[in-house]
Order: structure tokens, then C-alpha cells, then sequence
């Protein structure tokens, strides 16, 4: 980069999808840690555990069974934080504002082994998981009370997970969440302005500076963003402009399943652990409209910092001000790239 | 509260400051937990510490050797994240977007008693922290180079604390901090439409509505907000509209100091442990600007849910969509206000 100052000085960037900026303070790295240091599980996982309440031919605490399932499968979450038919009702009292929300929670279990996680799963494993979200994505979307569809996971127990078996999560609801309503106003405005994506054209730019990339395959991007917040964030994009997973062909979404198969296998030799992160798909609401200003987008947000036990805490500062980081994105993006 | 479809029903919530909403689903408080339990040190700390860089009489890694001080000491953070004298520069290169940032950080130690937190210290003795805080947001303030000073607090290990001595910091810069411009912009788009003060005004209805209130003496009130976002966040404010702490008199800041003193008690007394948190002044900028539309307020954001070991983690749909609550701000505030 030509501008070594980004290296060296403390500065902030913007993220041009929220809109919202992240300071960087590159020669912080430095400071000493006498903080809280993460437990490693090293325990290994047996394929199949009884107690799991995700394994095949368990049953769960609702009392349903699972089915001996041999590769993907989608239940409701037994817990789920938004229920489809709750009333409808407006809180509009003075400063006192509420309204109902809607949605439907789902859980997905991306194999039925027990022990692995998706480091660990075959290509064509994870294309079926692929699968699994479009059809979701699909069946949700096509449902009147759903406008949004928000695919997640939370690996580890540092990032709350509270069962190490394989899975993700899809919470569907009828509104728009904070971070997509961001990015959707932002990807808009630009799309109004430039009859172009402000996701697409960035990525161009990105290929052009090669220095944030960590790999690419014939329809795929793994990069670390300008504005990255989490020390190890990355982003998987498509290089062409797609709204949503649905407008994957068969061998883009095989494509895609190779990007998340990279990118979760880097992480993991970084530390030498089992990786934790929450990642998300942002993609086009299921509102009916055209969102042709929408690129979908997979994001990592990996907490570990120095080591598998030392993690970035998001405190403080980051709560009440700016969220900070010590790394900067290119050193990031070299040392996974290295490991690619 | 007349509706009680906010105690039963999934719905948002409008944080009037922010602009942000929160997703609230009481009904979630009842999912079993088999996920992540914190650590509770229940080691007892000596009043004097000789490996504690911030105990008075010891040596820093800087080599700088602590005054022997006898209530509060502030000196500049030994690893800054900002710096005062970096070089000013600029990134405008397409959809890279990048500034140079300056400022101050500093450490400010509560008391010389290392074995302490606030919670244990006498109201007069937190009167002096007050006193810290409004001589550095002076100083600070009066240096052109600094246009916001965030003063904030990381308590516990759990948030990313790494020394139990009890402490702050203060980070002051030449810009806005993301959650501040927020603030800003709300507070100053009602001001001008109202010619009144958006967190006054909310404050009166909540004295009305007695619902969410802790504790209040003459001049402050301690309550959790009605878009609380933690499981337990609390927000202490004065009643009349002050823009920052330096328009407290003498009267109003002992006041000041035992708000703090009683939530804090509260909290520790809440899962009988040394209750973990984030708090944080937000306050006007320091911008030169006349900020009729301020009105300052700490808030604390901890993080424990359902006893000292299980916290609220906010990952995946938190992170990729809105935070989530389990527990309604109005159960919050019962629970709290009959530990007062
Ligand atoms: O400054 P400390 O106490 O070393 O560090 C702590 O507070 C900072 C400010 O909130 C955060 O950036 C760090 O992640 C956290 O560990
Ligand atoms: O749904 P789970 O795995 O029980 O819970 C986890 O993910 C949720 C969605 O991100 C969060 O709200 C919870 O705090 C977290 O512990």
C-alpha cells in the first residue's frame, strides 16, 4: 500500500455499507495482556453423543425425535425468539415506542457427525448446506409475514454456542434488523446515484489492489474488508452481482462451498484450534421489491486476537464510542493468506 | 403497565437516542443453558498489590513510578490506542476511505486501595472520581485538538479488564465516536423541532410512569431504559438538563455519587458476586459548539443474565441483525429496585 501511514498511525475507516467508521491503532498490538485468557476445548467429540439433543435419532426437549438424518436437517427452534403467531400491536406512548415482530427461528444441523464442524466437512458437504439455505431462504421468503431472512452461526463457546455440534441458525422476521437496514439504505443510495453495486464495484477495486485478498476461485472472493472491526474478519462475495443465494448456478453455489471450506480451514491453522466466530449471510429482504441495489455477502467475525486463548474484547470504548482494532486489515490478510 | 403484550410477545423496541431498535422475546428467558460459564474470581485482593502497575509506589512498564496517592490518580495510558502528536493524512481513493485520528487516552485510578471496586467505596470517595472526571474533561476539553472525551469504565475480567485494580479510562479525539454522532444527531433533530431536550423530556414520562425506576434522589434518577439492549443496563441521569458534568454544583455531584454508589451495590448484590460491566458518560462534545440539545448520562451495559456464570452473549443475530433481550426491562428494573 502506498500509504504506509495506515501502518504505522492511528486512523479510522469507513465502512461504506453501514455507513459507520472503525478506529485502528496499528501500534497497539504491542501492550501487554494480563486479562482473561479463553479455555480450549481439546476434548475430542465422539461422531455420535446421546445427550446431543442436534444428533440423529435423538430426542430433543420438545419431545420430538430427530430423524436419522444422513446430511442436512432443518428444524424449528424449539426456543425460538420470534414466533410466527404472536398478536399484532403498536406501543406509541410519547417517547415509548415498541411494535409487535413477527418471525419464525429455525435451526440447521449441517451433519450429522457430531464431531466435525464445517473446517472439517468435505466441499460437497457444505454444497449441500448451501442447499439447505437456498431452500430455506426460498420456503421463508415466499411466506407473506417474512421479509427478511437472516442466516447465522455461532461457533464455539466463546461466541455462545451452546452446542458443539455442527449447526447454524435462520431467523426469519417481518421487518428489516439494524445492520441490513444500514447496508440496504447505503447500497440504495449508491445504486440510485451510479446505476452500479457499491458492494460489486468494491470488490473490483479490492481485485485491483490485491492486498487485502486471501483467495479467489472462478465466481469467488475471500477478502478481508478496508473496515474491518473483528482482528481476523473476512468477507466471501461473489465477484458477479447477485441479490441473493438463490441466483447461484449449481457450480457457483459448489464454488461458494470451496470459499467457506478455504476460509474456515485458514482460520482453524492460524492458532491451531478450533476457530470460533459468528458468521452471516446479508442478502436482498424477501419484501417483494426489486432490490436490484443488493450484492450478497458472507461475513466472519472471529473474536481471537494474539493466540487461541487471547480474544478481543469489545468493551468500553467500542460501546459507547467506535469499535477498535490493534491489527491492521492488510497484516490480517497476509498472515491467512499465507496459510491458504 | 397497561400493555401487557410487551411482557408475553416477541416485539422491538425504538432506542430514541439511537435511532437503533431492539428486539425483545420475554418468553425466551426459559431455554436451557448448556453453553459457556464464566469463571468467578472469589479470590480476596490485598489493599496493596506489588505487581499491580496501577497501585501507588510501583514501577509501570514505562519505568514511570506511580505517585504515592491518596484518592485519584490519572496519568496517559502507557499504550494509548490514540496518540497527539501522529501526522494528519487523508485516504479518498475510490470506496477506500480512510482519516487520520488524534487524541489523549488516560488511566484514571479510583483509589489507591487495590482491593476495592466502586460499589465498596463511600459516596465521598466516588465524589472525588466525579472530580477527576470534571478536571480532565476540562482539560481535555480545552485543548483544540480534542472535540469528544469518552470517559468509560471496563469492570471485570469478563470485560476484557485486565486489572482488577479499580480504574477507568478517558479517551478523548478530534472526532465523534459512531455512538456519539448518533446521539448527537437525534438529540439536536428534536431539539430543534421541540425546543426541548430529548432525554429530559423522556425522563419526565419516566418518572411518570414509575415503571422502570431504581432509585432516585433530588437530582438524579437511576432507571433502565425502556430500549435497554443488556440484560440489566441501567442509565443514571440528572433530572434537570445538564449538557455535560461540569454544570453539576457541588450539591448535585455528591447526588451524582450516590446514584453510582447505589446501582453499583444493587448489581454486586444482584448474583452475590462483583458484578461485571461497561459503563460510559455520554455528553456533549467539546466542539465549541453552544450543544443546548445534550443532555449527559452514564449508562452501565453488563453483561451477566441469570447468575454470576452465565452472561448474555451477543453474537450471530446480534451481531448480523439487532440485539436481543430475553428479559423485559421492566422485570430488570423490579429486580434491581428491591435490592436498593
Ligand atoms: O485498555 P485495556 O484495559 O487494556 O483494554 C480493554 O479496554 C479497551 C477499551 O475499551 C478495549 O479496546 C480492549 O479490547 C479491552 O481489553
Ligand atoms: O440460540 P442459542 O444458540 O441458544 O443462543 C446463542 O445465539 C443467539 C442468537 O445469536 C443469541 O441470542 C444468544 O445470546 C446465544 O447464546
Amino acid at each position: 500500500m502506498e500509504n504506509t501511514n495506515l501502518q504505522d498511525y492511528s486512523h479510522k475507516r469507513f465502512n461504506i455499507l453501514t455507513g459507520e467508521w472503525v478506529l485502528v491503532s496499528p501500534h497497539r498490538a504491542k501492550r501487554p495482556w494480563q486479562g482473561q485468557n479463553e479455555e480450549i476445548s481439546t476434548e475430542k467429540r465422539p461422531e455420535h453423543d446421546e445427550s446431543c439433543y442436534l444428533c440423529a435419532r435423538n430426542t430433543r426437549i420438545s419431545g420430538d425425535v430427530n430423524p436419522d438424518y444422513k446430511d442436512v436437517f432443518v428444524f424449528t427452534n424449539d426456543f425460538a425468539a420470534l414466533q410466527k403467531d404472536s398478536p399484532t400491536f403498536n406501543v406509541n406512548d410519547g417517547l415509548f415506542q415498541a411494535k409487535s415482530e413477527t418471525g419464525i427461528c429455525k435451526v440447521i444441523c449441517f451433519s450429522p457427525d457430531h464431531s466435525k464442524s464445517l473446517a472439517e466437512m468435505e466441499v460437497e458437504d457444505i454444497a449441500k448446506v448451501v442447499k439447505a439455505w437456498q431452500e430455506e431462504y426460498t420456503e421463508l421468503g415466499n411466506n407473506d409475514m417474512i421479509n427478511y431472512v437472516q442466516i447465522f452461526e455461532n461457533k464455539g463457546a466463546v461466541m455462545g454456542c451452546s452446542n458443539p455440534h455442527p449447526h447454524g441458525q435462520i431467523w426469519s422476521q417481518s421487518t428489516l434488523p439494524n445492520e441490513v437496514d444500514k447496508k440496504d439504505k447505503h447500497q440504495k443510495a449508491y445504486f440510485d446515484k451510479n446505476n452500479s453495486s457499491l458492494l460489486g464495484d468494491y470488490l473490483q477495486q479490492e481485485l485491483k489492489a490485491k492486498e487485502r485478498i486471501i483467495f479467489e476461485n472462478e465466481d469467488f472472493v475471500v477478502l478481508i474488508p478496508f473496515w474491518a472491526v473483528w482482528p481476523f474478519e473476512s468477507m466471501i462475495a461473489p465477484k458477479k452481482v447477485k441479490k441473493n443465494i438463490l441466483e447461484l448456478s449449481d457450480v457457483e453455489a459448489k464454488n461458494y462451498a470451496e470459499a467457506i471450506s478455504v476460509i474456515t480451514k485458514a482460520y482453524d491453522k492460524l492458532f491451531n484450534t478450533s476457530f470460533p466466530y459468528s458468521s452471516g449471510i446479508h442478502q436482498a429482504p424477501t419484501n417483494g421489491e426489486a432490490n436490484e441495489h443488493w450484492h450478497f455477502h458472507m461475513s466472519f467475525y472471529p473474536p481471537l486476537l494474539r493466540s487461541a486463548t487471547v480474544k478481543k474484547f469489545m468493551v468500553g470504548y467500542e460501546m459507547f464510542g467506535s469499535p477498535q482494532r490493534d491489527i491492521t486489515a492488510e497484516i490480517a490478510a497476509k498472515r491467512l493468506k499465507d496459510l491458504v
